[in-house]
């Protein structure tokens, strides 16, 4: 898989992709994640990428220009399966878009900043458009690095332990357990008997039933949507 | 304001806060963010963080015991308002949540990793659990790094130009209306005749239109919880 991430500012979300399993990702050859720097691609000798909005108000637009610019550049050199874009109107990302995405081939990252891009990329450019959740960021940088994790840890060979993803939350449209470690005693808090029995098929049990409670409490949206 | 970010890869989270407006608003000294790296606290002469499972299962868990030494250390320096644990089965982050914390005065912000951390820790150590949304990442880290975008733009000062923040999506249950700028042509699409106009009180109302509109068709959700 590539990933092309186009933004303002690389140098927000170069980090992300130092550290962790996003850079075993990359270092194992499963992912290729490149930053491309739009202002490569911005206008006349202050390389410009935004201007003020048609109709007056405050906060910049990122122009089409560039960004038509940049992304014909990438297309020029392969096939593409998306463009997404990050905003907070987009469909909201969840675990199954996530695994739907970790399946393609090559796709791109536009990061808005500022008010956002001039809608004609949204129509033109963009053949998807998705949200990490009902809030306003200062851009899509964090956006497309939240999705980039989401989308990469399901690819297979990633996690060292595949079985790990699997009982993660919303997989199995639940949520995790609890889960304890040692040790068995803190300052007077306890692991729960049953972890420490030895039984197996019990302590299964024990945790589907924890998970379904705790569901059902915090989230029963889930459990009506299945 | 002042946040305490507890990782066991404050090297993930860098980036971020060195630029664009996190930067700014840490240099403007209206908030402070700590990296703590969680290993410092680590047992044995390996640092060890986290072991693995009681009652069995793929994926490690992080001990209490560090991070209540973390914990305990970061209290006895001053008082906090809230100590949140980045969790995917959290209550979900959404502007509301984001303005209410944003005014706060210190918080700790607990990122876990592998498997989470023991639930000893969220019982006896931890005040609100927060999710970025209905999927899992590779830790906390980046979902505490979007917490703070969203919480840090919102302090008064922070953008420059405040009007901007008050018209983002979300702020008045509303998605934003489309925005364009300049060229009013690009390659045969035009930017709407409106907003051309010159005549505001129209060109208000057609983004009033517009964003009730754009929520409807996308988020009908969004208009029936108001």
């Amino acid at each position: 898989m590539r990933i092309d991430i186009i933004t303002v500012l690389p140098e927000l979300i170069e980090s992300p992709f130092q550290a962790s399993i996003l850079k075993r990702a990359v270092e194992k050859g499963i992912v290729e994640v490149h930053l491309h720097d739009l202002r490569k691609y911005g206008l006349n000798k202050y390389n410009q990428i935004d201007d003020y909005q048609y109709g007056g108000g405050a906060g910049m637009v990122m122009m089409i220009e560039p960004i038509d610019k940049m992304i014909a550049k990438l297309k020029a050199d392969r096939d593409y399966d998306e463009v997404i874009y990050m905003t907070p109107d987009g469909e909201t990302l969840n675990q199954g878009i996530a695994n739907q995405l970790s399946m393609k081939g090559n796709i791109i990252i536009l990061c808005g900043h500022y008010k956002g891009v001039d809608q004609r990329v949204r129509d033109l450019l963009v053949t998807r458009e998705i949200s990490i959740g009902d809030y306003v960021l200062s851009g899509g940088e964090l956006g497309a690095a939240v999705l980039c994790d989401a989308i990469i840890r399901l690819i297979p060979g990633v996690i060292s332990d595949e079985t790990s993803a699997l009982t993660d939350s919303f997989q199995d449209g639940l949520l995790a357990p609890p889960v304890y470690t040692r040790p068995a005693e803190y300052k007077g808090s306890s692991v729960p008997e049953i972890l420490l029995s030895g039984n197996l098929p019990k302590i299964d049990k024990w945790r589907e039933d924890q998970a379904y409670a705790r569901t059902k409490n915090r989230r029963p949206d889930l459990l009506t949507d299945h």
